[in-house]
This record gives structure tokens, C-alpha cells and sequence, in this order.
């Protein structure tokens, strides 16, 4: 019988493989990992796709060039949009009902891409029926009901990974890669910036949370992703300056461009400024000053020509013009990570944690910048207050505090909130998997 | 019945359908390019491929990214090396015959990966068997030879594509989309240079063929991409500077460094320089300057991270290091373009006729090189009799021409000695293709 | 009698006229500028110079270069050192006394490049003896004796120039321009950055009042320049990193890395971080995003030279290394623009107003750091009450205010502070000049 | 009596002291070079400047800027011209005629910036009269007379410097000195471009001598500077592009577009393109391969600012956009380096023979491209035939060969027609230099 090969490489062990010269360090693209991976019978995870929008149709592409996962089934709504992307995608089965996906035996993983106010309880649902998720940030619009689905997803010691794409994006990667190997020493500061390309509709933002967890959290996310520990406190301003006729939102919502400063242990800040439109492209950039150098990312191009022409010399093209195409390649890295942590049981690596905390840092700076000081996530977080592992709610300051109530004082404590991981039923994915497999 | 739709997207109007404002103009790569592409039954091209060394592993890897097509058999001598590969990219069967390959039944392209001098033989039994061909340059070692696997492709109407990679490059591409497109005005001077990252081995060199013909050929052949046209003569020179031991190889098997000019119709002239060693990473850069303007291309990196210290300030990593790596997504587009003509029964895009003026330019350096002057191509062409499209011999100067020796005096002559291409047997591939899969 | 002309060329008018074409509005640097000035007799202005220190050699240095002003006179209380500067610079007089410089007679304006605590009395003998001023930053040591230095100026009717570099250096020049031209719209965000190459040592710091006072006071008073108005509030947050030696010194003192944020009018917001070490030279870079898109600069190197070796690719050479270098030909420009105001009698670009505003921001960034909130610059300016214009102490909260004491609410409420300026005496410079000159 | 003290700094000593890092290599502007450059009772050298045309006031200016030199008198034919020049410059003394400028006895030596067709008979005036000589390229305009204006120098021990400003430029040197040093290895290959920003009227290129004299002579003498050698041989082709009405004109005056190839010892080849339109400003660039890596340049723009926005991401500047903007540093460090070795009284750094050279080269490279052939340096010499040093004539072919003809067949054997450079007088410069100034 054929020898049994699991179809992923490592990303730590290609890039550490990578690692024979200074400033030889590239962590390369998926491509050229795939040509060095040995895949023998190579039978795909099965998984389901909820909500075929714009992010849901990114994920099949990704899943699409992803080797060794197959979409079976998809979901949307108005279901027409899910018969037209199963045909694009040549995937079997389409329906109108999400928990179709979420219930079919054939599946494996489910990927969440409807809107955020679904996210929760799908992913409860994908928990009770033994599902791994894979879910689009955010977990949840409530810090309350985040917290459940997370215990949902540990108690039936399911996978929950949460996607924060930009962490798979070769560049960002790069930064972090030179952290950790000390490439520029220690870290003195961390800046990122974010641009979108133009300002979303009025509908968009009304009700969307405002930009610090609309937008920022991305930022927010990449700056804990950098430093490598948990933030002290933060300070967030924000204006408005483009679609004026957001002024009146209420909060955040009114923002359209803010700048944040993040303070990390050590001595370590993080200054963030993001802006809903930059004119010239999606702008991401990094930059981190160490003890004994900088590193710093621009944006990425199709290619490099340049022209040079009477009225400008510069790049032939513009830069990749939003986050469908900047960071596709970092949609398939991440599906591929997803699908490893999968197939081998290990951890997945942005965990329900990275996304609470995610959401918790947005909800601080929400708070900073509405109250102009300086807000420490303990005080967002120390509001949720769990009856048990899936009944929390959000107390206000106002609140008579229950009897058992144990506010959460820093990120650290969390575990007060949080369930451990269980075991999933009495059979693992990976007997599950060389089960089906005949192994 | 699911209607029956192609898997793959004209490279040209992808393009085109991307050109909405000025500088925009990127042609993107595959990925993108497939997000927008329809699929249905996917029913794909089963090809097999002969050769698994260095090569034949870039061209399976290639393969496996293009979507709508699969490899079913592979060979090698070594026949370990063959399974190695089948079981790295999941091909059925394997092999140490490459006979088995092309008289494969399944088969309905042959990729040739073999090293060159069983090129010629391997594409006229392709030919002969009904089978399209992939085939890595050259066509042949000589000219009569690859006068007579063109014409055997031809006389049994199956396509021959040959496997001239930089032209699916995307950033030259994006110079010939300039030129074509009048972005910098009209060609003035073309330049480009390329130099690998370290010299061959003496072996390699020894018997090679020289500099021109087995490295400044594909610099000749892009500068005739651009120019858009044949050229009329080419001077060259070389030198040695890297390794000493090839200084006593006969003709251009010495040089390890070499300069060409190239001349155009219209007074465009190429400037070509070659080197068998760059020391920092490979260097494939092209300049195009217009009476408009100039476009220029740079090496490419895999990350945009520059890091600045107190010993250098630049790139964080080396340009990608060789043609494996730097020009991996351009393997899979030439794949797909080749796919995509076999699935539309549309020319291919790198024709025989291209492999043929390309080993004609560099035939015309190499004796440039040796005589210190300016050489046309037809005084190379001119020496190809071929009593019957198959029976081609060269004929030296020194030989009485034969009684029906029809000199070629120029590339645009090229039709005395290349039959026109007939259709192939009495069912169009199409119509095969079609019916396999019971549209 | 030959014509007289004098030898400066307007900045403003000199790139006003550069202004032909989008893109192609380079403020070019003084050498161009003079090859299109006019100059006839060419009498220079006689200035003296106070401190021959690292500064004082820097704008000898400037003075050698500008057209149509020659030091007659230096002093350094080591006497040595004003000899050698002399003998360096061919100036025939030199003293140790700094009121040689101040009295001579052939003296027209005062160079102070002395220590700090220097400055105020200096700039009030100066304007005593109703000598023009060019002053390196501070004015003075406090909020006080900083409006009693500029009151004292004003009262003789002395011009006095702070000297500010940063504003006249080609770079930053450009974006000024941009933001006046609106080239990327109207600015939305402000981002600067400043890094030493190397922390200054223990005794440097010590006592220097901190790193708002002795080095962000550039950035922040940048920050004002491209805001083009003054300051709402301003957050500040230190830490240390590099020399952990001076953790231990008072306030911040103790810092070695700063982050600020300045809020302005209409919603613009400043982002500074400064770092006294950076490994990879000096490190001063501005971004500034509008709404219409991003103007940023690099830093500045010798020459355009990259280097590509086997171990990294980038450029030839280090950026300049200190502010010597860098902003050598922005002291010269200064060194023009200030004498260009003397001689065509019109205001200086930098006054004593700016210099004043800097000291306050960055007593503003200081407490701000102290007491983690945001701080308002009139919480600074309020402290200082002027019993008369040039007898001027410093509030401590606790004070009983004084019955006449009008705190100032706002920096536009400076002139509760500072009287206006008068006439020089009955004859004006101008006309003293001219007289000189014999037109 | 103070001690006298040259204001000039040693070129090479500076840039040598300079070396203490790996890539910290610069050769920086003159600027930096004078802070450290001691001077004492500073008596500036006195010339005269012949020609107040266009390249005339680049070199006032400058002398202007380069210190220890003044101009006393300017001539020119307009003498308006001449008038204006002085009063910009506040040169004393103006005139219509170059003879009063060669024969003034305050004139130590003559900037000769005249149409080329007077430089021979100017530069014979001078050493007639004792005077040094810088003359602007060409020497003359043929290659007899540029003989006997050599011999007449070393006759008369007057130095003769050769203006090729481009070896002075910052970014040239940068090259030369990673050559020198070896910072690549040993030189493979040599690229230089240079193009116009715009092609010269009709008028100024019928006569000029051809694309090779009137262009490429500059890029040809630089592949030698950087070389460090005499060529070999040399390949060149030319073309018309963008102004038809100059297709008529003889020989390479038709051409606007050049290409060449020239060898060099060693297997060293230069490729050089010139072309009389960049349309993107003017473009000077250079690349040299070595064993060990590559350096090349880039253009110079006014300031690092890049601006982003929706139509294009680049330079906020154009680049400098002819010699004038470009080249200005280097006219004024080539100043200094002619005076320099005036005051030093050592070998000037651009002599008569490097202009001798490039003019040959020229010569050779219109030949090949009017030929189609490599031509040796030697053909365009060995038709110079001296009767005596001062009296030469050009040879044709079908000319009988005069009795004592030796003609050069190599750049080596330029002794046959070149004098020895005598001592100037029996009184030394830098004796009389010295007695002027009184020490």
C-alpha cells in the first residue's frame, strides 16, 4: 500500500531550511514550497464554504490553489450566488441554508465568510456538529459572545482559527522573521500603516463599530503580532477628513482616519495610523526600528518595470489595489497553514484567543480615543462576565457585579473567561483522517 | 447537461480587460487571472512528460499550478528518478521508456524535458504517434534537424510549442506590452543582460555548443520578442574571465562573457551583454528606451523588506537566486498558454519557427564572435538543404550546392524549407476533446 | 557709479519661477540659485561669530559658502579654538570674549553658537548694542527668559533668527511644497521621524532637560512647519533602550526613544517618533497623506551607487551620518536666507516666535510623557508672567497670581507676552548699509 | 608671518581618510572638503575666462564657488556678453578680445570655453604667453592641431587640462573608486548610457562632427576612465530616430542613436548607447560587472521625495535635466582639482594626451560605424604625421609617406609625436606664487 504522505510542508521547517546565509532569508512563497513537498495518495480535506460574497469567493480561490483541500459544498443566501460560485469553482454541492454546510457528513472544516453577526453562532453550530472552523474575523460583534464561541469550539475540542491574513503575507512575515532572529536587534518601536483605497459607503460604516474594529484591528492585530507579547495600554485619536457625510456617526463610526499608540512591555511602542483612502493603492506598510537596525516593507507591485517619461519616472504600475489582490497569495498561505494544523492536529496558528484579544485592543482604542486617555484592555475585558463557559454577557459600570463575578484584570488572565481545549469525541481528526484514507 | 465551459482565460484579454486608466496597465499573474475564470466539468488535459531531471521537475511543478491540466506518465532512463517524480506530483505511471510516454493512449501532449539531442527524435515520434509537444529549447542541436521536427510536426498537424519561458515572464512582458502599447513612443534602442547566479561546470561548457547557443540564446530571442520583428545582422563578442580552466575549449565553449549587438529594421538596435556569473543572484534585466521614454525592469525579490544596519543599507534578501526559482509563475503561465492553445485549437504562442531564428541568431553570434564581424542570419540559413520537408542536411561552404539547393536569403524565407502546418488527421482536436469528455 | 545689486536671490521667488511644469518643482539647492544672481560691488555683511564649538565650525562653514557675507570676527573662551577656527576660516580677528564680538564695530549681525545657558544674555547684549542676531537653538533655557530675550529684540528693533535647519533643507523643502501647492491634497496626516546615528554620552543628557527638549524640538517644531498652524494638544511617551545608564536621570531625561502625537486644526494630526540611535546613520525622514495622496522622503547619500554582491544588494555607500553632513547645505541656505532678510530688511523666516512655540511644544511633550495624558501648550505658556517686557518668571501652580497677570490661553494669546517689534533706531539698517557702501 | 597653508585639499587624501567602514566609501562633495580644509592668508589664483556663452558662465560660476580662485577678466566676441558676465560675477575687467585676456599679466592661467574651432590657436597663445591652460573638450578639431596644441605647452612647461567633467561627478568616482578597490572584483564588463534630454537644432549638428565627436566622446573617455586602460578596438552603429531632417547630413551627423562596443585589455569590453532624446531628462548612467559583484548608478534628482497618487507612484522631481543641473558639483570639483595642481604644482588630472585619446577614440568609433568594421585607435593615429612638435598634418591614405614618418601603431607610441612636458621657465609657479603673496 501506498505510503502514507502528508501533503504540507511546514512553514517554520521551509523557512528555517532557507536560513544558510545573512540576508539570505527569504521566506518564500507557497509555490516554491509545494515543488520541494513529497504528496503521495494525497486524499483532500473536504470542507464547506458559508457565504459566497466577495471575502467567501477569495477563500475558494484560496482553497482553489491550495493543494490537498477541496471545497464539497457551498452556502450563500441568495442562493443564485452560490450556483454561480460552485460552477466557478467546480465545486459538487450548493445550497441556500448554511447549516447545510455545516451538517454535511462529508465536510471536515467549515469556512465562515457571512456577515460578522452570523459569525457566533455558526460557529456554535459547527462546534456541535464536531466541525473545525475556520472563521473570518470577527468571532463575534460582542466580547460576550465571543468568549462563547470560543468555549464552544474548546469544549467540543474543535479547531477554531480565526483569519488575520496579513500574518501570512510574505512581507509582514519578513518583519517578523528579522524580530526574531534578532536581525535588527531588539525591538525599540513598531510602526505600521494602513490605507484602503477609497472610503467605504456611508452604509458600510453606519452600525459597522467604527474604524478602530472595522479597520485598525488589522493594525492593532499585526503590531501584537510584531512585538510577540500582550498590550499594555493604548491611546487612539481619530478625524475625519474624506466622506464628510460620516461626521455625524456616532463614535468611531465618525472617523475615517485615526492614528494609535500601542505600549508593549519593555519599554516597546507601537504607533499605527490608518486612513480610509490613500489615492494610490492599498497601503501596507511595516517598519520596526531594533537595537541594532530598521526593517521596513513597502508595497508590492506586479512587477518592476519602471517608466520614465517626460512628466514622471516611477513605477510602470500602481501598487496591488486592495486586499484581494495584495494579499491573495496570503489567503492561499493561510488556507495551506490551516489545512496543516488540520491534517497533523497541531494548534492552528491565529487562534480564537488572537481574535479576542484583536477585538478587545480595537474595543481599548474605541474607548481612548472616544474619552482622549489612555485605556488598558483590562478595562474592556474585565466588563464580560461568564455564568458558565457559554453563557457570558457584557456588565456596564452600572451593574450590580454577581455574586461569582471575577473581572479579568489583564490579558494574561483570560483563563478565567476561557475553557481549555478538550479533546474532540473520542476519535481524533487524524485517526478520522487515516481512517478515511485506509491507512 | 452542465454547460461546457474551458478553463482558462486569454492571456490578452485579461490584460486588456484590466487596462482602465493610464499605468495600470499590469498583467497580472496566473492567480488572479484564475479567480475570474469559469470552470466547468474540468475535465483535464492528460499529458505525460519525458524527463525528470532539473528541468522536467520545474515543468511537473508547473503542471501541477495550471489549472485543467494533468501529468499521467512520466519517464526517465533512471527510472527511480521517474518515480520519484510521479510520486512527488501524484502521476499515475512511471517509467524508464520514453517511447511509453509518447505512445501513451491517454496522452494528449508530450511535454520533452530530455536533454538536447534526443529532442529532434523524441518530437518527430510525437509526430508520428499524433501527439502536440512541449518542447524545451532547443529543437534540435543542428539546424537541418530542427528544420526536419518542425516539418514533421507540421506534415502530421500537431502543434509544437517551444519552451521560451521569459517571454511569460511579468516584467517582460511589461515591457513588451509598452512597446506594443507606444507607452514610451517608438523603439529606439533595446538592452538587456542576463547573467547566472555561477558559471556551469566544465563539463557542462565542454561540447555545449558555446556561450551563444546555450545562454545568449534566450537573450537573442527576447530582443526579437520586443523588436517585433527579424533581425538583419548581429555582432558579438567574447571573453573569460570567471573560470580559466574553459579558455582552451574551442570557439565560444571559452567564453564565459559575451556582448552582442543586435541590428533591427527601422535603425533599432539591441544591445545584449552575457555573463556566466553575477554573484548576486540572477540577473535578467531589460531596458527599452523609446522616443517617448524609457521602460526598465529590475531583478526580483521575494519581499519588499529592506533592512538598514551599520554595515549595508538594502534588500533584506537576494534577488531570487536562478531561472527555477525566478521564473517559476512563468513556467505555469507558458503552461497554461500552451493548454489553453491545445484546448482552443489556436497557434501557439512560441512557435517552431521561434526556436529555429533563435538558434539562427545564435549560430550568427557564435560566428560573429570567431570572425570579428558583422554576420547576417541567412548566411546561417543559407547552409540547410533539405531534399524533402524531412530530409534536411547542412551543407558547408566548401560543398558543391545540389542541383535543387534553393539558397535562403532571409528569415522571411524560411517557407523554402518549412512546410506549412496541416491539420491534424481527419478530427480536429477539438472536436476529440469535445467528444471525451460527452459535450 | 556701477549699479547696486544685491547678491541674494529670493528662496520663494527662485522656486516660484522653477514652477513650470507638474512634477518638476524642485526647490533647487543654493549653488544653482547663485548662478543666476546678480552681484555687483558684492560689499558682504560683517558678522562675528560667538562659539567655535562643533556648531560654530558648522555655520563658518555655511558662512564660507554663502555669497555676500565674511566673518570678520570669532570667540571662544578657549582661545585656541577661536584661533584655530580663524586661521581655518581666514578671519582676521579673534578673541575669548564673547562681547568683542558683540561690541566691535565692523559687526553687523552676531552668530551665537555658544552653549545653551548662553544664549538669552547674549541675545540681549546683541540687541543692546543693536546687533542683528542669528541664534542656534534655544533661545533660551526657559519659557521666561525666552520672551525676555525676544522682547529685548524686538525693542531695539534687532532682527533675531532661530536657527531651525530642518526647514531649509531640500527635502523636507519639497514637501512643504507639496502641502502648499496641494499636490497630494489637503493633508490628513503628519509623519516624521528622527534618529541619531549614536546616543550622546551620559553627560550630555544629564541635565539637558530631556529628549522633548534637546531633540524632538526639531520634529515637533516640523510637525508646526508642514501643519502650517499651531498646535491643539500633544501626547508624548518615552522609553529607554539603548544606554540603560540613564534610566536613572530624572524625567525624560531618562528616555532614549519618544513616540508624539500633535493634534492641529481641521483634524490633522502629527505622528513623531525619535530615537537617539539607529545604527544605519541618520535617520530623518517625513510622510505626509492628503487627500489626494502621499508625499514621503528617504534620507540622503553621498551618491546614487548600489553595490550587488553575493551577500547583499543596496546601496554603495551609508547615508550621511549626522546632521553635519546632511544638513550642511541646509545651513547654507539658512545662512543666505537670514543675510537676504538683513539686507532687504524684510522679516526672517525663522523668528524668535517659532523658536518660542518649539520650546513650548516640547515642554508640552515632556509633561505629557510625566503624566501620561494629553497636554495643551497654553498649560505651558500660562506659567510664565511678564512684569514688564523684559523682566519675565515662571509660575509655579501653587503661586499666588500676581494682580496683573493675564495667562495666556492660547499660543495666538502670545502677545500678551511679546511686544511688537520697533524700528531700528532712527537710521535703518538699509540705509546704514548703503551708507557703508557709499551708493 | 603666518604660516602659509594651501586652501586646497587633496582629492584622493580625502577620499582615503574617509575609508574606515566597508561601503562607507563615499567621495564626498566638495562642500564637506573645504570644512576641514585649513587656509590662511588665502590669495586666490587669478584667471581669465575666454567665451561667456552657455558653458563660459558654468565654468564662472564655477570658480565662483571653488575657493581660492577669482576671475579678473572675461572676454567675449559680443562683448555685451562679456559685460553682463562681469557684473553677475563681479569679474573687474571685460573685453572683447581673447588676446587681452591671455596676454593680461595679472592672469596666471585661461579657461578657453570658445567654439571649438579657436581652442588650437588659443591654447598655442597661452603657452606662448606663459599661461596654464584649461580648455573645454575638444583640444581642436582635428587630430593634427590637437598635437601641435600639446607640444605647444610642453614646450612652453605650461599646463594644458582637458575639460571631462563627468570624471569628477560624484557618482562616476563612486565607480571608479569600487574598481580601484576592488569592490567587485576584477572589471568584467563596463556599461555606460548617456541621452540628451532633448536632440540639438539642425544647425548645431551639420558640422559638429558627428554623434561620435559632438556626444559619445564623453561616454568613450569614461569606459577608458574606468577601464583604466587604452582600448583595443572599437565597434560602433548608428541610427536616426527622432529628428528626420538630420537623416541627409554625412557620415554619422545622421545619426542621433549610437551603440558601441569597445575592448579593452584583459578581455574587459565596454558597451556604451548615446542617444541626443531621453524625454525623461538627461540620463547618465554606468554598471560595471566584475568577479565579485556589480555597481551601478542611477540619475540625480533634486530631492528623495516620491509622491503617490492615482495616477502614478514615483519621483516627486524629474531628474536633473541636462549637464548644467547635473553636472554643476563636478564643474566646480574639477575646478578645484585644476587649480589644486596649480598651487601644488603637480600633473593635472585631465591632461592633453586623455584629450588626444578621446578624440581618437571618437574618431575610430565614426569610422566603424561608416565601415561596419572594428577599428583600431592605431588607423586614426598613424595618419598624424609632425614635421616637427609643432607642425603636424593629417595623412591620407594615397598620401606618398614623408621620409622620416613613423607612424603610431599603438596608443603607446603617442611619444613619436608627443613632446615632453619642460619646466616652465627658469622661475617655478609655485616660486613666483609664493613671491606674489610676499612669504
Amino acid at each position: 500500500m501506498a505510503k502514507f504522505t502528508i501533503a504540507f510542508v511546514s512553514l517554520l521547517a521551509a523557512s528555517a531550511s532557507a536560513f544558510t546565509a545573512p540576508h539570505q532569508h527569504a521566506i518564500r512563497s507557497s509555490s516554491s514550497l509545494m515543488m520541494t513537498a513529497e504528496s503521495g495518495a494525497r486524499d483532500p480535506i473536504k470542507v464547506g464554504v458559508i457565504g459566497c460574497g466577495r471575502i467567501g469567493i477569495v477563500h475558494l480561490g484560496a482553497i482553489n490553489k491550495a493543494p490537498g483541500v477541496v471545497p464539497v459544498i457551498v452556502s450563500n443566501p441568495t442562493v443564485s450566488k452560490a450556483e454561480d460560485a460552485a460552477k466557478k469553482f467546480g465545486v459538487p454541492k450548493y445550497t441556500s441554508d448554511a447549516m447545510e454546510v455545516i451538517t454535511d457528513p462529508e465536510v471536515e472544516a467549515v469556512w465562515i465568510c457571512s456577515p460578522s453577526q452570523f459569525h457566533a453562532d455558526q460557529i456554535k453550530a459547527c462546534a456541535a456538529n464536531g466541525k473545525h472552523v475556520f472563521c473570518e474575523k470577527p468571532i463575534a460583534t460582542d466580547l460576550a459572545e465571543t468568549v462563547e464561541a470560543i468555549n464552544a469550539c474548546n469544549e467540543a475540542g474543535v479547531k477554531l482559527m480565526i483569519g488575520l491574513q496579513r500574518r501570512f503575507d510574505a512581507n509582514f512575515l519578513r518583519v517578523k522573521q528579522a524580530i526574531e532572529e534578532k536581525e535588527v536587534g531588539d525591538t525599540i518601536i513598531i510602526k505600521t500603516c494602513s490605507r484602503d483605497p477609497a472610503p467605504p459607503p456611508y452604509e458600510y460604516v453606519k452600525g459597522g463599530g467604527g474604524i478602530f474594529n472595522d479597520m485598525a484591528v488589522h493594525d492593532l492585530d499585526m503590531t501584537r503580532f510584531l512585538a510577540g507579547s500582550d498590550p499594555i495600554e493604548i491611546l487612539a485619536v481619530g478625524s475625519c477628513h474624506i466622506d464628510k457625510s460620516i461626521q455625524d456617526l456616532p463614535g468611531s463610526e465618525a472617523f475615517d482616519t485615526a492614528s494609535c499608540i500601542v505600549r508593549y512591555p519593555g519599554g516597546v511602542n507601537a504607533m499605527v495610523d490608518v486612513c480610509r483612502q490613500s489615492s494610490y493603492g492599498y497601503d501596507q506598510r511595516a517598519e520596526v526600528l531594533g537595537t541594532k537596525g530598521m526593517i521596513a516593507t513597502d508595497n508590492v507591485y506586479p512587477n518592476t518595470a519602471k517608466i520614465y517619461r517626460n512628466d514622471f519616472t516611477g513605477n510602470a504600475d500602481m501598487p496591488y489595489d486592495f486586499f484581494l489582490s495584495r494579499y491573495f497569495e496570503a489567503y492561499v498561505t493561510e488556507t495551506e497553514a490551516f489545512c496543516k494544523s488540520l491534517v497533523d492536529d497541531t494548534p492552528v496558528p491565529c487562534t480564537g484567543m488572537d481574535g479576542l484579544v484583536a477585538l478587545t485592543m480595537s474595543l481599548a482604542a474605541d474607548k481612548s480615543a472616544a474619552e482622549g486617555r489612555w485605556v488598558k484592555p483590562s478595562e474592556i475585558i474585565q466588563q464580560v462576565y461568564c455564568e458558565s463557559p457559554d453563557s457570558c454577557s457584557l456588565l456596564a459600570n452600572s451593574d450590580v457585579f454577581p455574586e461569582n463575578f471575577k473581572p479579568v484584570g489583564d490579558i494574561k488572565d483570560l483563563s478565567k473567561l476561557i475553557v481549555p481545549k478538550k479533546e474532540k469525541s473520542e476519535v481524533s481528526f487524524m485517526d478520522k483522517f487515516k481512517s478515511l484514507i485506509g491507512v
